[in-house]
C-alpha cells in the first residue's frame, strides 16, 4: 500500500475523467488523488447515474450540463465518446489539468512501488523542456541527471512545460490494425526517461494519461469533434496534440513525454476501434504534412490567436480533403468562443459569478451535481 | 563471465581506438570484441609502443604512418588529440565501425548481466530510424513495440540508420564548467531505451560509445582539428555530430541515440577540459544557430557533395567568428580528397593494391604494424 504523498499543487489542478460507468477506478488511485478536486464528464446517456467512491471532492457533468452551460456552443462537443472529456478543460478553473481514463490503474515501478503517476507529471510540469536541442541523457533537470558536453549553454534555461505526456504499461496504445496483428503484445519495458519532444517534431499525442498546464496551452487542447454523428473515433488526442504541439512550437513551450507510467488494464475492441479509425487512417496521411509544414504568423501571441489561424489553415487545407475539416473547423472556432466566454481574461467584469452561472440561468435541468467532500472542503466557484 | 555470442557482422565492421597507453582495457572486453578486427590509432608521440593484448587481430597507425600514408593531406588529423581516430575511419574498408575509447569497459544492465555494447550498436544499425515522426514507445523496431496509435502508416518504413549513439554509466560526458560544478555527480540511471533523434534538431554526439555505417555517412564523420596547435579541444565529436546531423536529415537518414550504455570509469580532468573547451564554448552559440539554419542542395546527393558545401559555408558565415574556421574549412576538403583518395568509388580502377600502398611505395617509416591474430585470421588488404 503506498503512502500518501505531501499533496503538490493541491489547489492548482483538476483531475478530468471522462467515464460512462462507476468510477471504482478511483479507488486504487485513493492515495494519491483525494487531496485533489476532480471534474467528471459524463458521456453517452444523461440519465445513466454514476458512482464515484466516498470521500473525493468532485463535480460532474453530463450531457444536459454540457448543453445547459454552452447553449449552442455545446455542438463542439462531441458526444459518445471520451472526447467530450475537453469540457473538463474548460469549465476547469485551476491553471494545471491532469487527465486519465478510467480504464487506467496505478503501475508499479521496477521496485514494485507504486508510482505516484500525478507527482511525476507536477515535477514534469513543474521543469523546464528543452525543445532547442536534444540532450542525450534526457530530462537534464531530473536529478542525477544535467546537460551534456556539447550541450549550449545560452540554451540551458529551457523553456515553459506546457504538455506531460505520460506512457502506459501492459496495454499498449495501439491503432486496431496493430491490434489484430498483435493481440498478445503488452508493455512490459519500464523506460526511467522524460524527454522533450523536439522543436519542430510531431507525436501522437494520446489523451490516456495526460497532464497539462491550462494557462500556457488550455485553449489548444480541443479533443475536436469525434464520435457520434462524426465520421471519425480514436483521433481525438491525435488533434488535440498536432494542434498542441504546433503552438507550443511556435509559442517556445515545450512538451515532455516519457515517465510517468500507469497500468493501462483492458484493450479496447480492435473491429469496433477499425470502424472509427479507418477515415483517419486515411486522412492522417494528408494531415501530417499539413501540420508539419502549417506557419502560424507573428501576430499569433496567444493560444486563442493561434488555434483561430490554424482554424482558418484547416479550412483551407483540409476542407478539400473531406467535408469533416469544415465543420471541424467551425468546432475549432466554437470551441474558442466558449473557452473566453467560461475564461473571461483575469480583471475583466462580470456582472454574474462566471459564465457557468449565467448559463444556468437560462434555466438549468437537472443532471450537474457537485459533490463536495466535507473532508477536503476544496470547493470553488461552480454552478451548482 | 560473459559468454561470448554469435559475433554479427564479424567480417563487415572495424573497430577504432584511439589510444596513448597500452590497451589493457581491451581485456574486459574480449568475449565481444575479438572475433572483430581492431584498428588502432596511436595518439602522440609515435616511439612509444603500445601494448595490445594477445589474441586480438589489429593493426596500429601511429603519426608516422599518418604522415606517410596521407602525405600533405595528413593536415587534416589532428595530433595530440584523440580526433585522430577518423584517420581509422578512413583505412577501414569495413562497412560498420565502432569506436570506443580505452577508458570506457563493459557497463551491467540491470539484471547484472554484462552488456555487449557491439551487438546493441549493430542492432540498432541493421534496424531503421524513424527520424520524421516521434514515437513515444521509443524504438519501433525493438521487440514488444511498436508504432502507437496515431503514428502515420506511410512513415512506418522508416529511414536506413546511419549512427548509433550508445551511452555512459558512471561518470557522465559533462563540460568543464558542470564537471567543476557537480564533481561527484555519476551517472546511475540505466534508460532501458533507443530512440531516433528527429529530424531537424542537433544533439552532442560524443564519440566514446559511438557505431556509424561508413558507405551511408563515413565522409561526415571528420573530428576536425583539435589539440596540438589548435585553439581549441573536446569539440571533435561534438563537430562531427552536428556536421553528421545535418547531412543524415538531408539525405534523410537516421541518427539513433540511447543504448547500449558502457561503463566510464575515470573522469577527465576539469581543468585540463577547460582550457580545451573555453574557446568551443564561446563558438558553440554561433555554430548551433549556424548549424540549424544551414541548408544543402538538391546537387548534393552524396556524403562527400554535402560535407564539400558544409565546408563552404563553413568558411563563409563562420570565418568571421574566428580564423580557426577558415583553417577548419580547408582541413574539412582536404579530408574529403583523403577520403576519396584512400576510398576510391567501388568499380574504380586502381593500379596498385589501394591507395596505402601507394602511399607505403613513397617510402614508409617503420612504425606500422599489422597484427593477425593467428587465431582469426582475419586479414585484409592493407599498407603492411
Amino acid at each position: 500500500m503506498a503512502t500518501p504523498t505531501t499533496p503538490l499543487l493541491k489547489d492548482e489542478l483538476d483531475i478530468v475523467i471522462p467515464t460512462i460507468r462507476n468510477l471504482d477506478f478511483l479507488e486504487m488511485w485513493r492515495p494519491f488523488f483525494q487531496p485533489y478536486h476532480l471534474i467528471i464528464v459524463q458521456d453517452g446517456d444523461p440519465t445513466k447515474v454514476i458512482k464515484v467512491p466516498e470521500g473525493f471532492d468532485y463535480e460532474l457533468y453530463n450531457r444536459n450540463d454540457v448543453n445547459r452551460i454552452l447553449g449552442p456552443k455545446a455542438s463542439c462537443i462531441s458526444f459518445k465518446d471520451s472526447a467530450c472529456r475537453c469540457f473538463g478543460y474548460m469549465v476547469s478553473k485551476k491553471k494545471y489539468i491532469y487527465t486519465i481514463d478510467d480504464d487506467c490503474f496505478v503501475a508499479k515501478d521496477p521496485s514494485g512501488k507504486d508510482i505516484n503517476a500525478l507527482e511525476q507529471h507536477i515535477k514534469n510540469l513543474l521543469s523546464p523542456s528543452t525543445p532547442f536541442f536534444f540532450n542525450t541523457l534526457y530530462d537534464p533537470y531530473r536529478e542525477g541527471a544535467d546537460f551534456v558536453r556539447g550541450y549550449p549553454f545560452s540554451l540551458r534555461e529551457g523553456a515553459p512545460t506546457a504538455v506531460s505526456h505520460g506512457l502506459w504499461l501492459n496495454i499498449p496504445d495501439y491503432d486496431a490494425p496493430t491490434q489484430l496483428v498483435k493481440p498478445r503484445e503488452r508493455n512490459n519495458r519500464y523506460v526511467d526517461a522524460v524527454l522533450t519532444i523536439p522543436k519542430g517534431t510531431l507525436f501522437p499525442m494520446c489523451g490516456m494519461n495526460l497532464a497539462f498546464d491550462r494557462e500556457l496551452i488550455g485553449p489548444a487542447m480541443y479533443f475536436g469533434l469525434m464520435g457520434d454523428g462524426q465520421p471519425i473515433g480514436r483521433y481525438d488526442d491525435m488533434w488535440a496534440g498536432w494542434c498542441t504541439k504546433v503552438i507550443t512550437d511556435h509559442l517556445s513551450l515545450g512538451i515532455k513525454t516519457g515517465l510517468p507510467y500507469i497500468w493501462h488494464s483492458k484493450a479496447s475492441n480492435p473491429f469496433v476501434n477499425l470502424k472509427k479509425e479507418y477515415n483517419g487512417i486515411f486522412w492522417q496521411e494528408e494531415l501530417i504534412p499539413f501540420f508539419q509544414s502549417v506557419t502560424l504568423s507573428k501576430e499569433a501571441t496567444t493560444v486563442q490567436k493561434c488555434y483561430l489561424e490554424l482554424a482558418k489553415q484547416v479550412r483551407a487545407k483540409l476542407g478539400k480533403v473531406d467535408g469533416y475539416f469544415n465543420k471541424l473547423a467551425d468546432a475549432m472556432v466554437t470551441w474558442i468562443e466558449a473557452w473566453d466566454e467560461l475564461n473571461p481574461p483575469k480583471g475583466a467584469i462580470t456582472t454574474t459569478n462566471g459564465p457557468a452561472l449565467k448559463s444556468k440561468e437560462k434555466g438549468a435541468p437537472p443532471g450537474f451535481i457537485h459533490h463536495g467532500s466535507p473532508r477536503t472542503q476544496d470547493f470553488r466557484d461552480s454552478p451548482s
